[in-house]
């Protein structure tokens, strides 16, 4: 069995430490380290079912373990042609992670960790998080085996813990600093020997770059224009750059996708900083928005992001809370996709930048939609909604009252 | 365009009728009518990345537009080897329907009868739902630009109303028996030019076949040998059971599978009259079970259900609440699969059935997974689930304590 030899690796210092999953910052630079490992001619395989496997020559891992997969990736790319009429906006798709395993992109990371956490033998995951990533954990740790520790805030609303907890993880609810229990995580897995495959964990990464080649395959081997982004902690965003980066250096494509990162205003250090041409972020004080699968003060993947996005010709943006919120519900009502606030920073990112920039006729534009609307309707309001109380003998004159 | 000559046909009379989306059940046995066209020799296409266009031959659809579809189907088929080892069975899978764009095994049958009305050129849709239909309607009807009338009971949960709400349908609230309202929507229906797409309409129904067609597929093109699927107004199981008919027509296949309708004990009125050698069922009378999906007392397609079963060697079956509150759990914490109630009929199905029938070591057995569990998490109950809560400073000790 041919084993890949990777390294991980800073981009700010650019030096090379052996692989550890416990410990992945950079000792000289703070930053999350990234994956590094030597390829030969890289081919895609696609007659394979399997995400990961079509794109195996990509990813870090010397085999894949069918039996770990949920059925992720492989997610429709839909062209939102309502919206392309009420904008007069070029071609405009949206990329759908809804429909990933637990809803939401998280599992196209969670199963390449877990992948590793299997070959090396490991027992015990975790992961640290308010959504998303919780419930991702842990339905890929229970199909494979593996005890896991999902460490959440304390007044973590509970659609968030029962769609966690129902795959029966050690779900622990932590008072204090978030920021603070991230790091704690990592020195306790190290300790106890749990993997804590957080939200820029370098398998996880490479993980998300799975997203990048479906679209290039979708778009029939050609690159998009621009890919708008949820913008987070940052691994989304890195993830999806690096697929790219891979596909240029592997001649597949020259012109490189614009990207742009869309930060919730109420929580929006990254976006703060290349407004302001700073290259690295600062924490950002008293943060309050909707969108709660993007609200992180304090991203580890905040510098690597404000790199990333100079060096390929990005952009970061932020919209408000009523914005996204309008382009939540626009992209139900025109198209039928019910996410979550998060993801609709993508639309009103791309509403917003259509006001300052001139997009070109054969552009296409991708939005990635990151996560489903159904584990945060609490954020909902059914006054806003079209219903009508009635009862069967009266239902014949509700209907004439709508409709003439 | 070569125009497809459908007719309906009622299964138990022989008789046909021209097609009517207005009016689908038969004048003289008040049972629902089904899809009748001729066909020359069907193919698969399965170099097409449309579901509904791989399997186009065997559907009631002249022209597909794929500008109506929200990336439905080609859902996973998941082999369930945690399940298999801790009960001793054969090969299980699932069909994991979750992966649909609005979490339901709806949207199949949906996007064919939404193709058809587009088709036909109407304006105006409508269903009458408890759940998972009345968003999958109201989210289609979103997409191609069509009004959407849905119907639901008073005291539907918040959850249903948001879920469906968010797509912008006229949604109704309605008071008195949810039996005569399904009959009320069809005559108000063609009063109104409003195409009722029910629970057992003709064009839903063909769309259910897509997924047997995948499943063949997915086994190598061969079929399974034994098909669990939960059991309510029956449509699902006619569209399964006609898709393995179709083939067999095709010559594709030789064995039948045996299909297992499953229905909650509270609410079983076609696992009574099954039991009892009827090929009627009669109403159930004070219906109670967790599993609102498959609450249907009153199951329009009962009688085509019990035909078919009893034609084809199946089997119905009824399960408790218990037993299937049972399979949710299992089902998430083996396999990392979080369903509604509903769809855990169909494992706890299994387990009952393997009490009283031996499977053969060859055997392969499939789950339909139908809904997921995101909209139904009112149901779920947290005290059940292993959460701890601790600080920042205490969380080494509470680590200590889960592992030694």
């Amino acid at each position: 069995m041919e084993q890949k030899m990777e390294k991980l690796e800073c981009l700010f210092c650019r030096k090379r430490y052996p692989l550890d999953v416990f410990s992945s910052f950079c000792p000289s630079c703070a930053e999350p380290l990234l994956l590094f490992y030597p390829t030969k001619k890289r081919y895609f395989y696609l007659d394979r079912v399997l995400a990961l496997e079509r794109f195996k020559d990509f990813l870090p891992l010397s085999q894949i373990n069918p039996k770990l997969s949920l059925g992720e990736g492989n997610t429709p790319l839909l062209l939102l042609d309502r919206l392309m009429k009420k904008f007069n906006f070029p071609s405009i798709f949206a990329k759908n992670e809804i429909s990933n395993p637990t809803g939401s992109f998280k599992d196209r990371g969670t199963i390449v960790a877990v992948q590793k956490a299997k070959a090396l033998g490991m027992n015990k995951i975790g992961t640290v998080s308010t959504g998303n990533m919780a419930g991702s954990t842990a339905a890929y740790a229970a199909k494979a085996s593996l005890k896991s520790f999902i460490f959440v805030k304390e007044g973590t609303p509970q659609e968030k813990i029962l769609s966690t907890g129902i795959y029966n993880p050690f779900l622990v609810k932590v008072r204090g600093d978030y920021g603070q229990l991230f790091f704690e995580s990592l020195s306790l897995g190290k300790k106890f020997g749990i993997y804590f495959m957080n939200s820029v964990d370098p398998f996880r990464i490479e993980g998300y770059k799975v997203t990048g080649f479906e679209i290039f395959v979708q778009l029939g081997h050609k690159p998009p224009d621009y890919i708008f982004v949820p913008l987070s902690s940052g691994g989304h965003l890195i993830g999806l750059m690096r697929a790219f980066l891979d596909l240029k250096k592997e001649g597949l494509i020259h012109n490189f996708p614009r990207f742009v990162g869309v930060q919730a205003k109420g929580c929006s250090p990254l976006a703060r900083a290349y407004e302001r041409g700073k290259s690295r972020f600062k924490k950002f004080i008293n943060p309050q928005t909707i969108a709660h699968a993007i609200s992180n003060p304090n991203p580890p993947g905040g510098n690597i992001v404000l790199k990333m996005i100079r060096e390929n010709n990005g952009l970061i943006l932020s919209v408000s809370d009523r914005e996204l919120l309008k382009s939540q519900k626009i992209l139900a009502e025109y198209e039928g996709i019910f996410c979550d606030p998060a993801s609709a920073t993508t639309l009103a990112g791309l509403i917003k930048l259509s006001k300052i920039l001139t997009f070109q006729k054969q552009d296409k534009i991708i939005l990635i939609i990151t996560g489903s609307g159904l584990k945060t309707m609490s954020d909902l309001e059914s006054s806003s909604m079209n219903i009508i109380k009635t009862s069967i003998p009266n239902l014949e004159e509700t209907i004439k009252d709508v409709l003439f």
